[in-house]
């Protein structure tokens, strides 16, 4: 394994001192067009806003002027994390700010970061939910207080502000140190011997000591990582795998419990090891993953099945009907992999951040950005009532996308993902640069020894499978432009300068002297595709799902015309696409209402066969209240 | 429809003053043997002195005491229903006094009793968690406090008392009287417009309105039922469908929300239907019943399919792995069903009972009666580790049968409804018997006329179909003689004198002038036999359930000799009887880990075939750790 060493901190989540491969910042990489372009378009001209807006009204950002009027302990708005969200909204302005330089965002952001300021304490402590008279004493409560948790975000905050606008001057990295140098003060080798009921400080607290070179916020991530897992939580009825303080994190060998949870522990687990060069937890995590995406993992790439505890279930436990898929959950699995991915360059890292990215993360939000699935079924039975637009849903299950939540963890997740999200497209290592994710996209990079690499990638993927990718800037010197071919893309094949070649799933590459104007293409074939699932995952026994690329596709009853309940694929004509749509043909049969539904088998009489549109899932319910099926059974 | 009017009180929890069928009380049948008169005789050996064991240990019992010493406040144990359990264990332990006339077991009742009733307050008010300096108010948290439905558990106890020992003199229908009094007074027509956020209180009053003729206490019952559904109670993140506070009840067409609430809220609406008479109501309810048999009911009469909420799904959302089928649920079931059967006569109910008893109901308690299942899956993938027996369990879902919960309601469910089991076998009318459950049992009863009718049932049922039942005495009058042939019973049989008829499912009926020593043969087909299900019940495509007379069968790993993850049953060779043991061939098959659980369809290799022994499902998990499947995937 090649190890590089980041010397300068890019615009980026996540900037490691080690790994094999270099992330790179948002000043070297763009989405120009296409798919994602048009999503981080939406969200930062409709979404930030509409977060921003909801978080005034619900007083959520308002607690904060009352924790510093001395007013909060009476008048405190939402649940014990929503300082939290103020923050996720930081950061993903931060991102927004960075990606676009929008000046009128970045007034807001400071406005924002005066409010918040203010409520500090002079001790570094910030939280409007406890410690004040009338309210709980500080962590009395860290199975469920999350005040640790609310760091953790503001300390990302921090630091997307301080990659993005490292001479910014609006105070955020230094609150955030405050903050920070408390904790440690508090929970460090000599303090409160214990952790937050909600993992999230721990990659927080790794990125603040990356981008401040500031060791000690490291080693308490270190701490919390190696407290994580000894019960020192309380075993609360969802029991201590709820906050994975069932087992040490180098001892487990899947995620469980809380699914977010889950995933923001081992991002941060993954940024320890690295940091501390601790090869075992590297490992562990590793294997994790790997048993996670192998047995606990839908589809969509969607994780954590139970309502119950928004948590993972056992293995292959896996129903498409009430699958919970929270999408912060997608957000956090894509934290996980992507830290992985840059510790060892490992394709399916990016496979797997693909696929989450496509079917869970963009099926969140709303076309105009303004409404959300917080969970994301696989399968609707009964179609859902347009939830009103004025009021917060009381519930993470909306039927449909809802402006609002109780909870509403997955707006300003999502606004930060894709205001983040070029970060996560290609890398450099000392030979070459790695194209991760296809879209069009802007490269201007230079390698660790300072050789210049420029690219211009033009694709309509997802919707065609050819990806072209122009040298735009080299020098003379040979380089390696590395291309993923995701697992799905038999027969992808790979053109360039000298030539076809194969280009079976994995990655390829290219090792030449480039010059200006070379051009690679990789063609994906992107045709759809029917799969089955591992016998073991007994809820989708006998159905097959299709998909197309990176997209998992469903059935819509709009598109049926009528409920999805009993159809039939019938794979006899096969799927097939035209006019860029993809048909198949599905029979509806009657199943016969009887008083018990057990009894011998009985032939169902089909009533209709017809060939439908089969939609991708992120699009699923954007046309009004329909039933939907991603799992079809087969004739 | 005859109606017939209960003159009497028989010693019977439900005694409505109409309807098509009387029941008879324990003083008018006994099960003397067989299937049923085991796990009795284990309940009043074992169960009951280990519940009121835990009640004491866990300090539930103590509560009372604390109450009465005024330190309950500061140390108040359990959670804000506990008191309701020791009501549970009191009704439990009177049917048993009813049931064998155990004097010691009256002591301890009468102990029991003394305890709570210097708690309760001079206006009647009784609740160890509420309304004292240092506790929430009376009445402050209807959504969650539980005060009527503790209310509901006095009650039924007191009924039970009342029934079974009418001149018992320990002065616990006077203490539910003055209970059942300032109920009236706190939320009659001109109190408190709301209801409890767990139905309970409704079956419980009308009760005590029947064995008391207090008309007041069924007219609450009324209010009660009238004004649940109007939303009188909080929108949760459960929603107001979680207590049945969504839909009025008499516009309700399905079972929804918490499966225990759900099915206690519909028993005492059928009992405010019938003694008001309402025709309308009832007739809601019955469609009610129909359709969540119909499509939300698990083979085992379980039903409940999800942890959250411990509710009921969308229509056919059962999936096996991970089923809620909460104990207690059943036992609502049993509840509801019984007060329909009262009402109208018709089979199916004593069928769901049959059914709800012996896969639910019969299921929970471990052989020695002294462990529990709370919730009862009907897939389990990973062995269970064997609870600790000094420990509560903090939670529901116990791997293996747990001696007691940190909500403990199962146990004396349970226990009561075995005790009063005698209750639900038979039942009469103007012009004869019915037998409902089969069982050894001595019947000693006569009809509204005075005619008496004294039967003797032998049969080794549900082992054997056999199920004879003899005339031991009788008047020279004719009378109807009317047995139930379960839905699954096609092919059986009826002997009488006269000679052998067909006896279709539904019910048979024999009219005669019957002598004493005559005997009638029911002769039920309990070979095993395969039932798939209702195609919309997605989870469980391609499977098959084996059952055996009223017995759902299953597969446990221990038979297997591995994990039941990978079988397949081969119905080639089918599924046969011998040396008592149901035998099914099974092949196992192993499947490949992949890396990613989706992709094209491949051809599983069988690694083995075996013949292997099913066995019912009520005795899972009481050999041991194991895995266990109901739904067994078809070759």
């Amino acid at each position: 394994m090649t190890m590089t060493t980041t010397t300068t901190s890019p615009a980026t989540p996540v900037a490691p001192s080690h790994g094999v491969l270099r992330p790179l910042g948002l000043g070297e990489v763009q989405i120009t067009g296409g798919f994602w372009a048009e999503r981080q378009a939406v969200n930062g001209s409709a979404s930030l806003a509409h977060i921003e807006h909801w978080m005034e009204r619900e007083g959520w950002i308002g607690n904060f002027d009352r924790a510093t009027d001395g007013t909060v302990a009476e008048h405190r708005a939402g649940r014990e994390f929503s300082d939290s969200e103020v923050y996720k909204l930081l950061e993903a302005m931060a991102w927004e700010i960075g990606r676009t330089g929008d000046a009128a965002l970045d007034d807001r952001f400071r406005a924002l970061v005066g409010r918040i300021a203010v409520a500090q304490e002079r001790d570094g402590y910030l939280n409007t939910m406890f410690g004040r008279a009338g309210q709980r004493p500080r962590y009395s409560d860290l199975e469920w207080g999350h005040e640790l948790y609310c760091y953790g975000h503001l300390f990302q905050a921090a630091v997307a502000r301080a990659r993005t606008r490292p001479d910014a001057d609006d105070g955020l990295l230094a609150l955030a140190r405050r903050a920070a140098d408390h904790v440690v003060e508090t929970f460090g080798p000599d303090g409160v011997a214990s952790v937050c009921g909600h993992p999230e400080i721990e990659p927080a607290l790794a990125e603040l000591g990356r981008v401040t070179g500031d060791r000690r916020y490291v080693d308490q991530a270190t701490l919390f990582v190696e407290r994580r897992g000894t019960g020192t939580l309380a075993d609360i009825e969802l029991g201590r795998a709820y906050y994975q303080d069932d087992v040490p994190v180098r001892e487990a060998t899947v995620l469980r419990g809380h699914a977010v949870r889950a995933n923001y522990l081992a991002a941060g687990a993954v940024d320890v090891a690295v940091e501390t060069q601790d090869a075992g937890l590297l490992a562990a995590l590793t294997g994790q993953w790997e048993t996670t995406v192998a047995r606990r993992t839908y589809v969509t790439g969607g994780q954590g099945s139970q309502h119950e505890g928004e948590a993972f279930s056992d293995d292959f436990v896996l129903p498409p009907d009430r699958a919970y898929s929270e999408t912060c959950a997608g957000v956090g699995s894509v934290m996980f992999s992507w830290r992985l991915l840059l510790a060892q360059g490992l394709p399916r890292y990016a496979d797997l951040m693909e696929r989450t990215l496509y079917n869970v993360v963009a099926t969140s939000p709303s076309h105009d950005g303004t409404a959300y699935y917080y969970t994301n079924t696989l399968h609707q039975r009964v179609p859902g009532t347009v939830p009103p637009t004025d009021v917060a849903s009381p519930r993470a299950s909306s039927s449909l996308r809802a402006p609002w939540f109780a909870v509403s963890c997955c707006p300003p997740n999502v606004a930060r993902t894709l205001a983040s999200l070029a970060a996560y497209v290609a890398t450099t290592d000392d030979d070459g640069l790695q194209l991760h994710q296809y879209a069009p996209t802007r490269l201007r990079t230079a390698l660790p020894d300072g050789r210049r690499v420029e690219l211009d990638v033009e694709t309509a993927y997802p919707r065609d499978g050819v990806v072209r990718v122009t040298v735009a800037g080299t020098e003379d010197r040979p380089w390696t432009l590395t291309l993923r071919v995701p697992a799905w893309a038999e027969g992808a094949e790979l053109r360039t300068p000298d030539g076809t070649q194969a280009a079976p799933p994995g990655t390829v590459a290219v090792t030449r002297r480039f010059a200006e104007g070379d051009v690679v293409e990789l063609h994906l074939p992107v045709a759809p595709r029917v799969s089955a699932a591992d016998p073991r995952i007994d809820a989708v026994r006998g159905c097959v799902v299709v998909e197309r690329g990176p997209e998992v596709l469903c059935l819509e009853s709009v598109d049926l015309g009528g409920d999805v309940s009993a159809v039939r694929l019938d794979l006899g004509p096969g799927v097939r696409e035209a006019d860029g749509r993809v048909l198949a043909t599905v029979a509806t049969t009657r199943p016969a209402d009887q008083p018990w539904p057990y009894g011998p088998t009985s032939e169902e009489a089909t009533t209709r066969t017809a060939e439908v549109p089969l939609v991708p899932y992120h699009d699923w319910a954007n046309r009004g209240p329909s039933t939907m099926r991603v799992w079809l059974p087969v004739a």
